[in-house]
């Protein structure tokens, strides 16, 4: 799965589509979703196709949310500048030449510029040794003006990727990769440097949407080291009951149809149908996929985890693809970065 | 929850209560659990109160489980011996005057002398310092005689647990409760040192009782850095399906009625009756829970978190109070240090 999740300028389809609805009741009373009505309902010819018509899921906006963060943290970026006369920075090592992995780069470039974080670039050859890598970012963990480094994954089958991720300084391992990181998330009562950036920005958005994740019943798709895992974990650290469902699970929707909250990360286009889905759940769509599409100027397009047109009917919330989870993922990726910098300056 | 558990010798009530049972079908064809009849039943005049009446089930005998495997400890520590003149050493830190915690500690002397392992221990005063503990760490640390470490919990309150606990170098951390550890039994495709000792018992017991787990659906009950959290990484390593309850779920009996394996870390005394078990569960019961007791000479007897007489109605496997899961977890840090020394000395 894609580390940091492609954001097309030119497909907000699934976002449009939805950007007007009836809320539904999410079962928490606490909850923001209340029985309100929008005046406007979702534009869908197929409806009428869907048993549960009761109305629509509100839309989570992730890119709405992570641009209140990516404003927050410019504030702070700026503050930082003019008090202490530090700028933080983000050091990207990217090996090899793959156009995807090339692009998200580029995209986490752009981020960093757009909040005033410093980005530093190491680009190596595609043969470059696992020691090349080993070298770029030892010299990265010893560079002060460098408070977070992120390697670009998937690296070249050549290269372990374990040794080199475990080569970050954990206090600059703004990717909540390196074992230590992970193992102090997995503890209770412990405190883990930095957080994964995907399964961060699912909690934010849970957070900023006031949805309480607390007693409820949260089911992961997807047991990856980046998303799956340590969504489950987070959630357990919020005081969830989760299950993690996998490639191995044989009774996949009788579990999923009982999540609350459900987060899909499975990597596979449209895999969670509606019949999946407990009525009133809030889903998160983490998932990337490409599919073709001759109408679009690309052949293809963008789709989650979630058949979002039966999705959106049978869940109270619920996050595009593209729209949703992406932009958080890089908003969290610059949070860790100017976190690193605050605890590396001590500045609060 | 008490870190080791005690097997009280006066006390097998639960195990010889069910030593013959009448073996029912587990879920999987592939499992031991065929269908098979033993002569003897079990004895209880309840049997007919209990809606699921076709049989008892088999229990999963941790003290001969336990034996076994340190026969096979003693076995190869005595080669190490022959072959690299190299004796396996575990020391264990024991800090205050807790008398249960002294018991523990014995109990892992006396089982190291048993197999032969050497043993070490530094009892400090419960008015010791941090620095004092940190110190007898170090030294252990150092000492090439010593291939495991062994902090005995809890702490005395002034204590920090964390900094204590990250200072065992994780070559010898035999707890597998350093977060570096901790954190690679959490990832995919990662390796641990070392895996804590109770949930690896529960592991190793399923193993040698050929109990599938591979997708079964999992339920652990309990969410302790000890066993809890553990157990359930480790079940999803071995490709369960994995939930994790806990005080703030609010529908557990519904979670754990799905649960193909069972595992029970609450800490409550028989908290889990017979209508929390699926027919055919395999249970295991990591409860310790001393409950009064008149009867008994000390006033009081160990019980699990399982209600046993219900449990053992409905499932088709599950370990007794005393006599389950504690002389595995005792066998298990044999097992670890063996380990360790192996490593140290590239002896395989």
């Amino acid at each position: 799965m894609a580390r940091v999740l492609p954001l097309s300028k030119g497909n907000t389809l699934v976002h449009q589509l939805c950007c007007r609805f009836i809320l539904r009741r999410f079962q928490s009373s606490s909850s923001l979703f209340s029985a309100r009505r929008s005046v406007d309902s979702c534009s869908y010819s197929s409806v009428a196709d869907i048993e549960v018509t009761e109305g629509y899921a509100k839309v989570i906006d992730g890119k709405l949310i992570a641009a209140q963060i990516r404003d927050e943290i410019a504030m702070e970026v700026s503050k930082m500048k003019s008090v202490k006369g530090i700028v933080p920075g983000l050091a990207v090592i990217l090996v090899g030449d793959r156009k995807d992995s090339a692009t998200y780069v580029q995209r986490k470039k752009e981020a960093c510029e757009s909040v005033g974080i410093s980005s530093y670039e190491a680009c190596l050859p595609d043969h470059s040794s696992e020691k090349e890598v080993l070298k770029h970012i030892s010299a990265y963990n010893d560079d002060p003006s460098v408070h977070g480094i992120l390697v670009q994954l998937p690296l070249p089958s050549h290269m372990n990727e374990e040794n080199i991720l475990n080569a970050v300084r954990i206090e600059k391992d703004v990717d909540g990769f390196h074992p230590l990181n992970f193992g102090n998330l997995a503890m209770r009562d412990r405190e883990p440097l930095f957080i994964p950036c995907t399964p961060k920005g699912c909690i934010e958005l849970l957070h900023r949407y006031n949805i309480g994740i607390k007693g409820k019943n949260a089911v992961v798709i997807g047991r990856s080291n980046i998303v799956g895992t340590p969504a489950a974990l987070l959630l357990l650290r919020e005081e969830a009951t989760i299950s993690i469902v996998h490639a191995e699970t044989k009774n996949v929707e009788e579990i999923t149809r009982q999540a609350d909250i459900l987060i899909a990360a499975a990597g596979q286009a449209n895999i969670v149908t509606g019949s999946w889905i407990k009525p009133g759940a809030v889903v998160l769509d983490v998932g990337i996929n490409p599919v073709e599409d001759a109408d679009s100027p690309q052949g293809y397009r963008i789709v989650g985890d979630v058949k979002y047109d039966e999705a959106c009917k049978v869940a109270s919330a619920i996050t595009p693809v593209p729209g949703g989870i992406g932009p958080m993922t890089i908003a969290m990726l610059l949070s860790n970065t100017l976190l690193s910098a605050k605890r590396i300056h001590n500045f609060w």
